[in-house]
């Protein structure tokens, strides 16, 4: 009926489609990952128990805010991963305690002063310590380990210093104040950590190894694409390895924190992962190259490229086939056994010659079939070499790859060192002794 | 005298090594960068004048702690850049007026209920809210742009509703904690921004910059040690390219928030920078498998080397001549004149051809002056091909680096476009009509 829509109603159209792509991903948001959600609803519950806490305990009646600090704890302890949550609360909990009993002893002294002595210590107290603790938080170790800390060292110790210039019972009040964040620390971390927890070290240990066999995943589908001219989505699952470092280095801090928890011992070397993530990306760099490689303008000629294609599969399968054994070993726990790997490396190094070989029998093949003339040949090789120039680029890079992977390999290997991974299954793989 | 020491003084002086080690890294720290000391002094000062408000003012002495609130919000709002006080400030202020405001609302709401019904409700609300706010965290859009508001949304929100069972007057105590906290982001952000600001675009800005210097500089580099034999220690510049995403996201975030300052206007095009860095870190990405082809087992011949050198050196120059052209065109913030880019166009054009036809007149050059026999040139053709291997490999990322260059390029023109940027001072180069 109504073929031209009014302005506002149009305005209301527009508005409604935005809400309802909005709501879609938030909707997204929350199924691709229920965890997030369940997120949301432990920080709800833990606040809603303090609260409660609050209302109900009369100890608290005489003591008018101090709850307040066991919400406040809370809100900004409670964090996604229990390495998080850790992190904070061991944080917050220190610097509260050595900030408050500084600030009461610079106090004493300050008391100790005479009026315009005691404004004057105080003040200078708060001004060099505020300014030294800031400065500290650009020192890597502090930055990465205890920046939190420093904030709430300087939170604490000027809080106590200035309000203590007030109210005289100092000890009595950090004593409230200690347990009240105690309790809030106590509730965040065993919701966190009762509740589906969330380890930062699994994180860690999940996307390292994903990215692995994304990568895999990667490097087959962009042979397999360069080769038969197809586009498969996957081979764009390097790009997400590239830009992992700055969740492995957050995930990797918080894991520290983290006590014993499932497979995962006291003191698991996590570090070794952003070492394996870093071999990880330099593979990812050189499949970014192979990529461009394969997409470039020029375009070797089919006859060429069906003379590299087995060789180079070969090679790429052979490197992918390692990705994912490192991949399974890492999940599984267990180191490769030393036969298999030994297998693998003969296979890779095989499979690396015989591209070399193929290589250097390409443009002969190609020339000696067509014509035996010298001044013929001089020609076509001339024409062929400048074709030839993505698909030998191709080939080189997937040897690089290689190279890359086996420093992936060398970095698992460490790995299953530090973490004394168990010994192998069993071989599965018959190792001829004489090949 | 003393031959050996004993353990007690080994120790000691192992320690003493330690600590002066580490004395020398915080020194280091302070020197290369003496703005971060600045910053410390800064908070530092920031921190004495709040307390001294707090110590003098009669205003505050009935209120007890709510003075506490101004030196909470310096501590925790005061950050390095203008721009991260400013989010740190603006998403304070706002999300304690609607934290606030909305706590009194259900308050007045839940006050109606009686008994029971004002437990159920607050403590309801409570838990939801937290739970909704806290799941929000995880939209990208929020997570950029509020995360610390939603924090301080659920913190406020909370605090009031709980604290409001108990103290009634409600809107007495939220003006006197708005009034605390406006005094303490005041402080904050008059400090940060009169003494020795840091603004985050700026760092953004020469982060970019020297980055595309630093790619230019290590292409150069890089080049010339694979032809040279020697090692340059710039080569290894690109690799802080590869790492500075993390850098650019968040500077890039913080920057929006700043005013115009200096020469960036108001709603300067910051994301434009981000796209930039992405495409710089493509070109990364190619300089990373470049440089693991010159480290490459497999090395060309000198003869060949030398044949390539010219072409490979004018075309790596002619790129790096184009990165520097952007970073300094980003520097003066003048575009770069539409006939010299096309002349820089043209001339990386010729230097890809002419790689090309080096390339193809290699092999040929360098047996033919050998010997003329088809057996004998065979033979050798499949040895120097396998030789040839990562030359031509060089040769062609050197390529793919052009191509990423011109990327880079359009990048920084469509920056040019959207901040608008000056026209070029004048053309110095003289543009010959007819080529």
């Amino acid at each position: 009926m109504e073929r031209e829509l009014s302005p506002a109603r149009q305005a209301w159209c527009a508005a409604r489609a935005k809400i309802a792509a909005c709501a879609e991903m938030v909707w997204r948001l929350g199924a691709d990952d229920p965890r997030k959600v369940v997120h949301g609803l432990k920080v709800g519950l833990a606040l809603a128990i303090v609260s409660h806490f609050y209302y109900l305990r009369p100890l608290y009646d005489g003591v008018g805010g101090a709850a307040m600090w066991a919400v406040m704890t809370v809100v900004v302890v409670f964090e996604f991963t229990v390495g998080g949550s850790l992190y904070k609360g061991l944080n917050r909990g220190a610097a509260t305690l050595t900030g408050g009993g500084l600030a009461i002893g610079v106090h004493w002294a300050a008391s100790k002063a005479g009026q315009t002595g005691e404004l004057v210590i105080l003040n200078g107290a708060v001004f060099i310590l505020a300014s030294l603790v800031t400065f500290s938080r650009f020192i890597p170790v502090i930055k990465t380990r205890f920046d939190y800390g420093a904030t709430i060292f300087i939170l604490t110790f000027s809080l106590v210093t200035v309000s203590g210039y007030r109210v005289d019972q100092l000890v009595n009040l950090a004593q409230q104040r200690l347990s009240t964040i105690a309790i809030g620390i106590s509730i965040c971390l065993i919701i966190c950590t009762l509740i589906c927890p969330v380890w930062a070290g699994t994180e860690l240990h999940l996307l390292i190894t994903s990215n692995m066999d994304k990568l895999a995943d990667s490097l087959d589908c962009c042979v397999e694409d360069y080769f038969t001219g197809k586009e498969d989505r996957r081979t764009g699952g390097y790009k997400s390895v590239l830009n992992s470092k700055a969740s492995e280095d957050s995930l990797g801090n918080l894991a520290v924190w983290e006590p014993a928890h499932g497979r995962f011992g006291f003191q698991f070397p996590w570090s070794q992962y952003q070492k394996i993530g870093a071999a990880l990306r330099n593979c990812a760099y050189c499949m970014e190259a192979l990529n461009a490689t394969s997409h470039s303008q020029i375009q070797a000629p089919e006859l060429m490229k069906k003379h590299l294609m087995d060789a180079c599969m070969k090679l790429s399968s052979k490197s992918s086939e390692i990705l994912r054994e490192l991949s399974s070993s890492i999940k599984s726990m267990r180191s490769t056994s030393s036969s298999s790997s030994a297998l693998m490396a003969k296979e890779i190094k095989e499979a690396v010659e015989e591209v070399k070989r193929t290589l250097s029998s390409l443009p002969s093949n190609y020339q000696l079939s067509n014509e035996e003339d010298v001044e013929m040949l001089y020609r076509v090789k001339k024409q062929s070499l400048m074709e030839s120039l993505p698909l030998v680029s191709f080939a080189f890079l997937l040897m690089e790859i290689s190279v890359k992977v086996d420093a992936v390999d060398k970095a698992v290997q460490e790995l299953a060192e530090l973490a004394s991974f168990e010994p192998p299954a069993g071989d599965k793989i018959n190792i001829p002794i004489n090949k």
